[in-house]
């Protein structure tokens, strides 16, 4: 059994990693911390966990992280960079779902994130978490970076199209809509049910965290420079995410349907839906697929790209899991076989 | 490996059974039947099946439901009492999800259901598939009716307090509200998203085939009348089931959560909250659990009893497999694992 | 004109209150107060009033509330009792839609509000703001306690049937169900979208607020005392209130429509429904109307009487504008003949 | 007073164009009309007339029509075009909130809604019914063709920077979100809420019918072709339209927000707000605004124009009964002074 420790579990990344993890064949959750739960039980602030884990959140300066095999960060961005150093050195391995470790340049991680780097010597070694992407590395890996929910969406959307010369790289348009839980279990008035529900509006639209993580990844994977333009949206409704891809067709009948196809024929959690379809969020709801679909509009030289995931699962827990079952041989889908809530 | 097949399987009690059953252990899903989308990839209805269950709709008249072990109706009602004699001729057991054979009485199944019952002789011999209630019956039972939602809720919720004579059975109040999916999969206007969305009403409230039902189960338990008023309302929400029971109690300070937690304690699927709790719809959702809190109002001779399920899981398709799984001698949590989507 | 002031407009009662009152042909806004906000334009904090109301807000200190002729206090409970002896000294009237004059009693309000009264002598004074119950004390008061929007539901539901004798005193029960609006607008985690959407629970079944108030209006209107059962619930929509009040008919066979037909004959915003009716919330929604059904259940003894308004207007504010207009000598419906949003 | 003919008005646009109407100054409603439910009160239908509007459904074989100053068709594309050219003979000028006359070119027509046009004579004379860029028109206009909800908030967000000259005319991308209201008040599956609830997905991603009519008033207010894609998508939510529009700046430093601020600067209807904010669609929920703001995100050569709407009012019915108000000379806001209903 591996023994997981995760930091930082009163939010909704991870109490979604203590749904996917507590019946989970492989794993042991041996310890789950938090300043300001401190000896409460998980399932009292948590109540789908009744009945199921029972265990208390242990406060952080009396945590025995060293003794796990994996410890799992689902704190604010700028909290694992202060530990991981300390852990790695103790052989423990890391997943950060936060964005610590996604950007390899620590002038542009100060830059979005305004802070500066606490290890920017890590940031080389870091692992970016995209299994589709860099699946022999992670297995290796002692730090592995978890990719943001858009950057998922976004790339597993993109890469194969952008790889294989079908669109131009310099005028790439991703207009992304997530649900609430994407901004997390914080008292703010900005997402309660009333103001939030009912409702859509794009937000940042002059420049999102997620913008230059998304482009990295592009980047690395054409060789060159991107040129993207990224705005996200709040849906009134709790999970999923879909972003709209929009490119410009390098020259008239190129293979999308089949290149995206081949290019995931073997993943287990990435689906390439018929032609004319059209994925709906609610198809990965509680689940760690990813969906796409492709679309050439009538009378247009554009292409337009469907992906949906759960901002939760595929976008945050559930990578880290299939990150987890990677890093330490394990079947790949263990722990991640439910299938999606629909209705 | 238990050979299922699923009648009537394109409603959500269907899709959920299917949900349930393609991940579960010891279960090979053999034939799922439906008139209107024969010939149909069922993942194609129900893209969360996508890349899981490779499986078509049959045409009921072409579907092999003689070579199952088990055959669930997941049909409207009227529908299984015209299959079920042949099928336990043919030594299948069955499961019914519809109401055909939850009430004893032909007469009066006839005068709620608006129909003559079209093999009353079998009603003694169906077992009321509520294992809290019957599970010893259910174990050894050919032909298990399924509980209707409201009726599971409000039983589990008024059990105890009936059984150990602490509420007047005379004067009852179940106040429930159901999530719009318990309204089905069917084309119509009142519970379209714009009709149902940010709203509520009740329904019903004149007279609901689940009152008889949940009347007879109260009566079988207390071995006497009961006076039941029983309204249901609709919530602007999908899954979910709340009741808010009212009795008037017997005596002043009856041990009302010490009775709940000894009737309760080795139950797997049923929670007796601690004092002071009100149970969140969402702590079940997805998980076959039913959860309950009991409050004593200040300067009121009344208790109040809330209970939750889903109700499509505990009400209906989590309790199908559950039934299941004692009818076959399975581990009665057996595929039924998955703990409740929070949030 | 009426010249109006409000204090605490940074709530959702308050841009009600805007929301009505802007349009309003009888009204001048003069001045509208929050601490928080103060200097800041209210329509950067309400995008709704953008280009219609061009006022900021400004600090309680420096607002020139005595030169007004209508205060409301839009305000948390404690707080219009501190400052309503002023104003009513400087010749003022008030509006309150918190609670802090709604109890007769001092005492019970301090056990229930948790502070002493800061002015009880005014208690006996204030007019309880039901135009229903008290027209004619309304157009004379100084104060007004608007009413609670769970007592004005189910006041409204149970008056006429309580003094007509119809149902018994002694076991009324109100299940109340709110959208979330009610929980008002404060940073909190209970009621963001990802936690108050897509569940239902009930909340303070022990013990609410308005379970006093209630019970105060419909002992005075019985002359006797009243046995009341009240529990809210939050519903995961933003605006409705619906009630459902069980009672248990005093005989058979009586009068219930014809006796609310005829008490609401005159009223301009009640709606008796037809027989069989079951009001939706949101034949109410943006609306000053309440819309009551009654219904007598198969085979019981009891009355279920359903009950609906929108929190904010019948509930809070629009209440409010109705009690401002017959203070003042308008027509009662001026400002207030918006339809209700459908869908 | 203007005597108005409602033709089919048992749909969404329907019953918002009688919300708008019924307390309208300037009108009387002369006639409803409604194949299926003649001879039912309205109100019966839409609760939120009740006690407001008395007044029942007429066949339309026995309506009046010709009696009317101006009939408003709110029927299914294919409808108004059979009606249209006897009642304009009669004198009757006509509002069609449906497609029928909304392109020029017949052929085009014929092409996107899959049958000829009954009057093809009648489209070069139909004005379309933007007031922002027909007011003159539309105040002679015989016939007008109410334009469609997508294009009335993308026409609105991108007509002054193509106008100017701001933007690349040859790539303009179009990600277009809509409430379930947009889809009409028919018995599907597809918006059912335990279906377009709590998803997200796009629709009609291959070319949808207000690609056409988008691209018709873009190329003629440049003058030249327009290269353009649009992809609409479907809100877990009732009503509400946001466009997001991604152009190229045709040079560095252009002047959008000055632009866009003259260009709508005496629009009573259209509000630009300032630079960084995002709309949110429930700032124009049940009120005839549309708003706009402005973004270039960094790092990129595009603009971002964010604009929403009520697809019901400002894209339907309310944006009707402004066009009436500028054909009969009354003021362009009677009966549209209603706020946004917030929260």
């Amino acid at each position: 059994m591996i023994k997981c420790g995760i930091v930082g579990a009163t939010g909704y990344t991870g109490v979604e990693l203590l749904r996917l993890l507590a019946p989970h064949p492989g794993v042991d959750i041996a310890v789950v911390t938090s300043r300001a739960e401190a000896g409460r039980a998980v399932a009292e602030l948590f109540p789908n966990l009744r009945g199921v884990l029972d265990l208390g959140f242990t406060h952080p300066d009396e945590a025995p992280l060293t003794d796990c095999d994996v410890v799992f960060f689902a704190t604010p961005n700028g909290t694992a960079m202060q530990q991981v150093p300390g852990l790695l050195a103790a052989g423990v391995r890391v997943i950060d779902l936060a964005a610590d470790f996604r950007l390899r340049d620590p002038a542009l991680w100060a830059d979005w994130y305004g802070m500066p780097h606490a290890c920017p010597e890590l940031l080389a070694e870091a692992v970016y978490g995209l299994p589709e992407l860099n699946r022999a590395a992670i297995r290796e890996a002692r730090l592995v970076a978890n990719p943001g929910c858009y950057p998922t969406a976004a790339s597993l959307g993109l890469l194969p199209a952008l790889r294989a010369g079908l669109v131009d790289p310099a005028r790439l348009v991703v207009d992304a809509k997530s649900g609430a839980s994407g901004a997390g279990r914080k008292a703010q008035v900005a997402t309660l049910l009333s103001e939030a529900g009912e409702s859509f509006k794009a937000y940042a639209a002059g420049g999102h965290r997620h913008f230059p993580e998304i482009r990295q990844t592009l980047a690395e994977a054409t060789g060159g420079p991107v040129g993207l333009t990224f705005v996200p949206h709040l849906l009134p409704m709790i999970r999923g995410i879909h972003v709209t891809i929009y490119g410009f067709a390098t020259s008239p009948d190129l293979p999308f349907q089949a290149t995206y196809e081949a290019a995931y024929r073997d993943e287990p959690f990435v689906d390439v839906m018929p032609p004319g379809s059209h994925p709906e969020t609610r198809s990965c709801k509680g689940a760690n697929w990813c969906r796409i679909a492709i679309h050439r509009p009538r009378e247009t030289d554009t292409v337009v790209i469907l992906s949906v995931i759960d901002n939760l699962v595929k976008g945050a827990a559930g990578q880290a899991v299939q990150n987890m079952n990677i890093m330490f041989g394990l079947d790949e889908t263990a722990g991640l076989g439910g299938l999606a809530l629909l209705p």
